[in-house]
């Protein structure tokens, strides 16, 4: 099974899908293609119709969407339990995870994910109401299961919504207390601190990912 | 059970959470509210965190997301048959899906739903790349089960992409043949006909949803 991905430094989509595999221990061989290069869309053409990662392929089947990843794996190695088990909390967790796979616009513009920068924005009306609506997001949910992950059990919620934490610590974004435990969480994680290290070992630059002022 | 939704003849996220109900025959009071009204931010403000349309509420669960409404209908109400059974197929129904979920951004812009009028329109070369590509999912799938919906029987792919075939009929966008049995079976849909027949009633003008030159 192979899972292509982009820049570590720079591909959120690429870490979301990423993430349960890592979470879980699940044997893959990730295939990292540099953002914006030749052999990027020269390998991707002949695997995915759109051209974009991350792209999972798995024998015969190929999946060319974080979520669609997420819901194969779950699915196919996990017997549902990147999920809750609970109905209601299921139905919260997939609600959380859509919200932010086809929303969150101007926080996507604005704040592009650049792990190794620090930087300076100044934030348009959408984008900051973006980071407000995280910010009651992860509040809530750490109200509601205190230094867990946002369902108690790490779930794909969690998955959707890591590059954030890693935004806001670039962007200096200020959280709410609760929210900003929740970010803490997120980088502490043994994940998220491999991928860390697996992208502080690069050095190519994507220009269009590059935003704000160098502080 | 209550499913909001926003003007039939506009709201195509509406449009999709509507379908599963209306193909499956499943029973559940739907709540029209006028988009960009007071009563629809005021509605919705007790309900949703997003204030937006589809909204499903039943008891305890509110689901604020087309896809969420989808999924939690159809492991809550149809024992998971609104996916195609097989796995292989029901992981390239979900990448599909997620696409439409997250993507098509300048059709979706360029071409918005707009039931009861007929338009013209000059694309970009992001939205002619759109149609494209609907056009080669929608050939391809018609090739594999020809005459039937895009896995066969009827699935949450067929859902997602509902909304295209009635923008391409307003804005008089030319299909390959394949592509356009497919768009034609789904207008015949009863369930599409219905969804048509309510849509026609309503005379209300959204005006950011009005696009290109009346012919
Ligand atoms: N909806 C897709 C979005 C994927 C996406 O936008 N990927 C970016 C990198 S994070 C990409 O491949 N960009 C390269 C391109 O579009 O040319 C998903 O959830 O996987
Ligand atoms: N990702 C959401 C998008 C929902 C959406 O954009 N709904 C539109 C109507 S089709 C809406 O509620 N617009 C009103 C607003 O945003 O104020 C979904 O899939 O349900």
């Amino acid at each position: 099974m192979q899972l292509f991905i982009g820049n570590q430094n720079y591909s959120t989509w690429s870490l979301r899908a990423w993430l349960i595999f890592a979470q879980f221990d699940l044997d893959v061989e990730v295939i990292k293609l540099k953002l914006c290069s030749d052999e990027f869309y020269k390998t991707l053409a002949d695997i995915t119709p759109t051209a974009q990662v991350p792209t999972l392929v798995n024998d015969d089947v190929t999946v060319w969407d974080s979520l669609a990843i997420l819901e194969y794996v779950n699915e196919t190695f996990l017997n549902g339990r990147a999920w809750p088990s609970d109905l209601v909390e299921r139905a919260k967790a997939r609600a959380l995870a859509c919200e932010m796979h086809s929303g969150f616009l101007d926080l996507r513009n604005e704040l592009p994910m650049n792990i190794r920068a620090r930087r300076k924005v100044t934030l348009s009306q959408g984008a900051l109401m973006d980071v407000a609506r995280i910010d009651a997001i992860w509040s809530e949910q750490e109200e509601r299961y205190p230094g867990e992950w946002l369902f108690g059990e790490w779930s794909i919620a969690d998955a959707m919504y890591a590059p954030v934490a890693l935004r806001c610590l670039t962007y200096g974004i200020e959280l709410s207390e609760r929210a900003r435990a929740y970010q803490q969480k997120v980088l502490a994680s043994e994940s998220l601190r491999q991928w860390l290290q697996e992208a502080s070992l690069e050095n190519d630059i994507v220009a269009k990912d590059e935003a704000g002022e160098v502080v």
